[in-house]
């Protein structure tokens, strides 16, 4: 019998007691070897619980005791799981976490910690809920140059991107049904500007490169001005608009790495992934493009990669899994105006079509317009080839001061 | 520097030593460790490689040699890779394999020879090529009752499949094609009469469930048999019809295994899994479904999972990895004609359509016309509510006694 200790009874805390309570037999005659939960530490008291046997609000039983081996760090927030954590690893005990926070910004740290003490600090569940993602590209693809890694990864955003596409329904109306379902804090923040989105492609960009990709270094923006109006000219192109997270390493080994609305094509791999669901694309030398699909969120799909994480641990007391990536600082980021993308652009303006495009071909590269229909008179829209951030953004300008207000700029994905 | 040794020069084996050569540094930096590639075994000579000095035509020479510790057998078939295989393990070293033949057929035994002499007998590339599916399903989902694994796992018989749904293709002409590209051999009966699927859907379900499900119990139907008459019903019901193999557990802890062609909904998604693509989708009780897509076949794909496979072992030298599974027989799996399913139907008769559908409603459960525009007069297509497989057989024997010529009958999925 392995002791581990659960930190958090919140949602995934919670899941992740009922996942190992419930497939008990079933991992230990896999694991060869069963696991106790010996501890689960919460400042609150849950009176209801069959665990009373088991809460603890003292951090220092788990720490202090030595038959535990394995610890679930799932409450979320840098402080005190930071602390936490690193005193864990440091006295012996694996860690593993859903906490995309703490690994965004002190991964590097965690995991040098974790080596120096020949220990495993693992966090599968930080990256697409109960998909598999993060053992994937450390392992299966571990013979591939990892070309560009794109996903959907937050489900509240796609929750409501999707309500837009399919029912036509406003950006506002979209988010309080989200509300109304839990899929969408009362603060929506940290989804619809794009952070989290934003924390988990610093990890896989971290994972893939070898070294730490801040958050802080990720162009990140989200889709609180998208309108339905850009949703409708995104169909008339032919595609939908996702919000994506996307890292490419460039030919001068920088990286272009950001979290933004995109347009997608209709026969992409991630056109269709819909609701809730995340997807991430992997496209490697080697294999091609490798797509993974499911439920990037939720109590029991959250708990279920948190647990095997603990299972991979009691497998490998003792031995370390090669998860690993060094430092990094700013210099392995492309500043993104240097980044170079084709962007669609929706403007209105008082003149003709003609004269409209003519000042707009003069501006901008390789010019095709969208046409939509429903489309008010003095609006227009269309798709630029490949262009430098700066660029666009001076072309834009330019278009200004010529008397056309640009209303929506939006990147076009090459999935 | 640890020595690897690759057997067999083909398509896979070259492209190992081209993934494992080219990517030398990334894997070094990574795996902390350089491979080496002391031997390639073939009887062909290949006077125009460059890597003369590694080519031998004697199995002892690698079987002797303490300096290699992992060996790739990629030369497919039975027989002589089951002798080699089992001498290696025997004598230490770990072996990596993309041979679903021998995995299908002799994977319990080889499974338990590594185990016994603490050495690895990994395999990720003989399910879904260059896809991490093996991984995925034995760490990541290791906190889940796997319910049910369906997949798109034959990349030649969905690319003819696609061609009869998107361009209207017989799969005669299709498969003429497929033959004209390369993605069909000259014999194409391993992968159209379902037996290349087969022997995939074996290896997922031996894994899931902890017993050896040989190929002889896959329930295997091939696609020769299809028409485009067939794919137009599946298209006026909402559906393709795609090549599946499939393992569910039932209630009573035996599996309902196949590989048949089956009705998918649109809105399923391995729907849109297109061309030489798989997709396989893994239906667990904690995560809910997860998709997993990307090339099945071709020499890098492939390649590159060998070579991942190659790099586990030289991370996991004298230490096991937990692949494991026991000898099974026939009492895991449910006898098909047992086995409980909707099922589509198209008759050709000389009678009116409500005498037929009169009939119809008599032999089989919850009767729902199909409609196709451009049908023949004496053409008829419903599908049927859960029915048994031997009842659906009886059904459709009495219908024929009666006078309505059951010209197909293909199973509709869950998915």
């Amino acid at each position: 019998m392995v002791q581990a200790a659960v930190m958090g009874y919140g949602v995934v805390g919670s899941g992740v007691v009922e996942v190992l309570m419930e497939h008990k037999d079933s991992i230990a005659r896999r694991t060869k070897e069963e696991i106790g939960i010996k501890y689960i530490l919460d400042i609150r008291d849950f009176p209801d619980s069959p665990f009373q046997d088991k809460f603890t609000k003292s951090f220092e039983d788990i720490l202090n005791d030595d038959e535990v081996k394995v610890v679930a760090e799932v409450m979320g927030g840098v402080n005190p799981a930071y602390d936490f954590t690193k005193r864990l690893l440091e006295s012996g005990k694996s860690v593993v976490t859903s906490n995309k926070e703490l690994v965004a910004t002190k991964g590097a740290e965690l995991l040098r910690i974790a080596k120096e003490h020949n220990v495993n600090y693992l966090f599968e569940a930080s990256v697409g809920g109960g998909i598999p993602i993060i053992r994937p590209l450390s392992q299966c693809l571990a013979a591939n140059d990892v070309i560009e890694i794109a996903g959907i990864l937050n489900g509240t955003t796609n929750f409501i991107l999707t309500k837009m596409i399919r029912e036509n329904m406003s950006f506002e109306d979209a988010l309080a049904m989200a509300q109304k379902l839990g899929y969408a804090e009362r603060n929506p923040a940290a989804d619809v500007e794009g952070h989290d989105a934003g924390r988990k492609i610093s990890i896989l960009a971290s994972l893939v490169y070898g070294k730490h990709v801040y958050p802080q270094y990720v162009h990140t923006q989200g889709i609180t001005k998208i309108t339905l109006d850009d949703v409708r000219y995104a169909s008339a192109w032919g595609g939908v608009i996702k919000l994506i997270g996307q890292v490419k390493r460039l030919d001068d080994d920088t990286l272009d790495i950001t979290v933004e609305p995109m347009f997608i094509s209709r026969d992409s791999q991630l056109a269709n992934v819909d609701d809730v669901f995340n997807g991430i694309l992997v496209r490697g030398d080697s294999t091609g493009d490798v797509v993974f699909y499911g439920k990037g969120a939720g109590k029991l799909p959250t708990a279920s990669a948190v647990a095997a994480d603990i299972i991979d641990c009691v497998k490998h007391l003792n031995k370390r899994k090669y998860l690993d990536w060094a430092d990094g600082d700013e210099s392995i980021v492309k500043p993104y105006e240097e980044t170079v993308y084709p962007v669609y652009i929706r403007v209105s303006a008082d003149c003709d079509k003609k004269q409209l495009f003519d000042k707009a071909a003069e501006l901008f590269t390789d010019v095709k317009e969208i046409v939509r229909s429903g489309s008010d008179n003095n609006e227009f829209a269309f798709t630029t080839g490949d262009m430098k951030a700066a660029d666009i953004e001076k072309a834009a300008a330019s278009f200004e001061e010529w008397g056309a207000k640009v209303v929506s700029k939006i990147r076009i994905a090459d999935l």
